[in-house]
């Protein structure tokens, strides 16, 4: 079924091509924009309730300003498919997400509109700082416009930016994208302010009523002249200098406004584009706007997958056998389970509760389950505070934005030996979002930080008994735990608890010439073949070496004693992870065995399905036969020395 | 000389002796204190003026508050000298900052008061809120309380906490200590709003004003009662709600108050201490506080080194031969260099412009020298915004503060293959900061990334040539120079500028049998020992490899063909770092070689001399021939074998 843009939409090619629209049929735009998104989403998947939501916003910007000369940078990004269709890209927009297609976020390489890639949040006011700051030195008069999510907005770097911002005197305008959702419902002291300062008597309506009365003082005898301007002073000196956080931090405060009203919105972004120097407009908005399900509930209508969009029916897969669990569900209901017996236990998420299901527990055991916001720098730092008192933390970031609490890490866990235990989800290849999402590095980041210990369940019963493990009152030392996205292979995944002891590895089967390594959840690609290379006489051992540090230095003196030929698989980058722990073991203990490393090669992996990405990067299964083959036919190089 | 601590400070040997003291006494505690730290640090070194401008503020800590039980939080860390004073180490404190002795910083593993490991900025609120919230979870009646200057309050975490702490419904205390300066003068809108709230008239004069004349409204004819309550609900509402950024987040906010006041500060403390929720206490002081020359340049008396205390002379080595600059001071001056002849270049620092030297460039320069405050994530965005724009941004961040901008640099420069230039001053160990602050990590944790081109002087020739070869147009990759604290090698460091073609090593000599490879500054100790090993007729090869990203497989081949012993040498962990490089590159091309790495152990180290640490860690001179002399005689495994 072809998907066609309306017909005004169908004319717009670029934002050109908008301008020459009359203002007051701009909402016939944004209908048809809304419309088109809800067609194309809804049969090719992607995110989808937070385009909506910017519908208004999106046209009125590529109205006024002159892009891509001004510069739009749109924090996170996964509300800009608006802006796509808009500049040149509504054909392709059916490639979304998908293999070789358009990134669901907006990049640089892909557009001359992507001023900057995004994909994590709170990075697009340093980004157009950045902008605006090198037009200030070119002396151009070109626009830079940050718009930001609420949510974003309670990460550290926004207001480092922010704070930056407010001095740097350039011609930066910051769009508050306000509508109390990023994924989850926001939280946070921050939410509440905007949340008081957007309802009745709203903020600017307050501050009306105060200079109206200001004016009408009566100075009579009980109340003096004096009295009178001394008030006027002091109350005029806090309305204009402290009564905004936003103000505080010397951004001009304009708003709010009704961000779904787009006559309003495009007199406001004229008005303010002739306004000098840092400048917050706060506009209020509906995610999902237009999509009544989606309206309702936000969380679900994120990036619902494919649906039915008349009836709303979103379509699942159906199955005749029980099918595996998400890693993720496993986490979710196994740290309840845990918690039930141990009261020591807490989690904490950066506002990832529904993505990490620790909403479960959330839900179970509202103190004892917290979603801090997004700021994973806290997040390990105040599960670090929990541990110093005997708590013990289950602090669950997806691999990616672990990366935004490195040095917490480092700093405030692994120097002070503090036990906290880091669930890391999406570790590997995520898929559809793509490279900025891809937790590739964490292998590698983590296991050159001492007192780390890092494993990998190869499944559910694995994930549990690691679990398990780490809350265990022996554990005296930070405990990672990375699992991937989506599935494991256990449909009955309930299994008995086992504790495991730290750093062994699991011999799965002995073989005969080549042995393979594996870490995590690859082992079940490593399995598939070894079953595959039986009809081809090919006998490779396999051991699932579950910990990456410590590293089972007894399994692998075995593994160097009896094989000259090693295959090591992970999903991680091939550069410092597990492959090159056991390079060092190798080295350390003088064996000369050939290793074939097999992982995320040293290059930037773009967006697909996990299928077709794991094929690319070459440690799926058919990868992992061929690597075997070619080692079974290669003499070992010491023997043809001699 | 034997330094004696005053009468009263004498008898003091933890919190409870201070509680026994007169309120109207410690005034004298306070000068005793004072005074003691200046004897001490004047003589033994360490961090001076920002521990004089606490002394009241930590006597009123520990007088008003049940430490160790309740518990103190000090951001930072480097002010805390007169906490670790009073909290039973007085007598030990002559061996702060020295090899085996007392932390510069708090430490937990040094003392029950020190409930939080610091060094880094920022980390306070989180870790004390995370203490709170074990507290209410117990049911103790705990007190937390996080004390952070106003340019720790810029970092990112910060916020971050407050955030999380304004909803969190707990007993935690935040002190403001605002001093406007943190090594050098703080900058940003942060501080140009504290500045606001604390000159005339004062903030809460202003409020007080304000709440004294509503009181006295007149209503009569032409203002009526409406119109009165209406004004003060008005005002009330901003005042309480919204009038200071700190309420804004929920926070309960008293002061500013004067932090040398020791009665005032007690009492406040008093108060407080019963007043439940979030609150932040403002208190002004000035840093250096009781020691003239050093409230009057704050930043030359961060840390001065030994001093005389009476005349103020600060002692400086003389030398009677010209001696090698730092390589910071070699970048401060090259940059600028650079910079007058590139007019795309600009500097970026995160509050470091005098201990990176880019202060140079600031005074030369500054529209195009940065300081962004303490904000790494933001620096690295930021320059990643410039980049976009075409500008060839230095951005300037030590190597363990760069583990705070991980996520900026994979996310926003490295996946964009954004040609910024990281250069990382206080690579490898950096002495008496102790672990902290080692740049330990930085090879491992930027060589998995992709895109990354990562570079290490061996000399201040080597560093100018790598910072000319990175500010050129060619260059379209990430470039990161790392360096390390203190002097390089050559007097003569103004060398003419060369370019270095990119992923190229240098081979400083051949040699017989066994080659070594080393990255950086460590390259200076190989030579020695080259020179030494001449007299036992022991004769390696030596190749300063430069590169670690890409590394050069030319030179590395020519190295696996000719020698089967190898030893590499580095200033970083031997877990994932340039030694592990190189194995990645043997089993990649299938050499069998032997290969000893020497570096920094995959364990925490802690503070003393660079002298005293390499010898600990095993990759001095002395390291290196013994390494030597151990593979000189050992038989290649393979040989015997055959």
């Amino acid at each position: 079924m072809e998907i066609l843009p309306g017909k005004l939409l169908a004319t717009l090619n670029n934002p050109n091509d908008l301008k020459k629209i009359d203002k007051a049929d701009l909402h016939k735009v944004c209908d048809e924009l809304r419309q088109y998104i809800i067609d194309v989403v809804s049969v090719y998947g992607g995110h989808f309730a937070a385009s909506l939501g910017v519908v208004e916003l999106t046209v009125a910007l590529h109205y006024i300003y002159n892009t891509p000369y001004d510069q739009l940078v749109w924090d996170v990004g996964h509300q800009a498919y608006g802006h796509k269709i808009l500049t040149g890209r509504r054909d392709s927009f059916i490639t979304n997400r998908k293999y070789k297609g358009l990134s669901g976020f907006p990049k640089r390489s892909e557009s001359e509109y992507d001023t900057f890639g995004v994909g994590h949040s709170s990075t697009s006011i340093s980004a157009a700082l950045g902008m605006a700051i090198a037009a200030k030195y070119k002396n151009e008069n070109r626009k830079s416009v940050a718009i930001i999510g609420d949510g974003s907005m309670t990460a550290g770097m926004a207001f480092e930016a922010m704070n930056h911002a407010g001095v740097a005197d350039t011609d930066l305008l910051v769009i508050l994208n306000d509508n109390g959702i990023g994924i989850d419902p926001n939280v946070g002291a921050l939410k509440e302010y905007l949340t008081d300062i957007t309802t009745s008597p709203t903020y600017n309506k307050v501050r009306d009523d105060v200079w109206k009365l200001l004016g009408k003082l009566p100075v009579g005898k009980t109340f003096t002249r004096d009295m009178a301007s001394k008030l006027e002073a002091s109350v005029k000196g806090m309305v204009s200098k402290s009564s905004n956080l936003f103000e505080a931090l010397n951004f001009r405060y304009f708003g709010p406004i009704d961000g779904h009203n787009i006559t309003k919105l495009v007199d406001t972004l004229q008005d303010l584009k002739n306004i000098p120097g840092p400048k917050l407009l706060h506009i209020i908005t509906t995610k999902g706007k237009g999509y009544a399900l989606a309206e309702k509930d936000q969380t679900k209508w994120h990036a619902p997958g494919l649906f039915d969009k008349v009836s709303g029916e979103i379509y699942k897969k159906k199955f005749d056998v029980p099918q595996p669990p998400k890693y993720q569900d496993v986490f979710g209901h196994t740290i309840l389970e845990l918690a039930e017996k141990n009261e020591k236990i807490f989690g904490i998420t950066p506002a990832m509760p529904s993505g990490s299901s620790l909403n479960i527990m959330m839900k179970a055991m509202p103190h004892r389950a917290i979603d801090v916001g997004i700021a994973e720098q806290h997040a390990v730092t105040v599960s670090a505070g929990l541990t110093t008192q005997g708590m013990k933390v289950f602090c669950n970031i997806y691999s990616s934005f672990m990366q935004r609490a490195y040095d917490q890490v480092v700093h405030d866990v692994a120097i002070q030996k503090l036990p906290v235990v880091f669930c890391l989800d999406r570790a590997g290849l995520v898929g559809d979002d793509g490279p900025t999402h891809h937790g590739c590095y964490d292998i590698a980041y983590f296991r050159c930080i001492p007192n780390m210990i890092i494993a990998s369940p190869m499944n559910e019963g694995e994930l549990r008994n690691l679990m398990y493990t780490a809350q265990l009152d022996a554990i005296k030392y930070p405990f990672v735990i990375r699992y991937p996205r989506g599935e494991g292979v256990m449909p009955e995944w309930k299994t008995k608890f086992e504790e495991i002891q730290i750093g062994t590895g699991r011999k799965l089967k002995d073989g005969n010439d080549i042995a393979i390594l594996s870490l995590g959840h690859p082992g079940n690609f490593v399995q598939a073949a070894i079953r595959e290379l039986k009809t081809e006489h090919i006998n490779p051992a396999h051991y699932d070496m579950r910990f990456v540090k410590p590293i089972d230095e007894a399994l692998l003196h075995e593994v160097f004693c009896k094989y000259e030929k090693i295959i090591t698989v992970e999903d991680g980058t091939v550069v410092g992870g597990f492959g090159t722990a056991v390079l060092e073991f190798m080295a350390a203990n003088n064996y000369k065995a050939t290793v074939k490393i097999l992982g995320i090669p040293d290059r930037i992996v773009e967006h697909g399905t996990p299928k077709e990405l794991y094929e690319e990067c070459g440690y799926n299964t058919p990868a992992i036969i061929n690597a075997v083959r070619n080692l079974h036919k290669e003499e070992v190089k010491v023997s043809i020395v001699n």
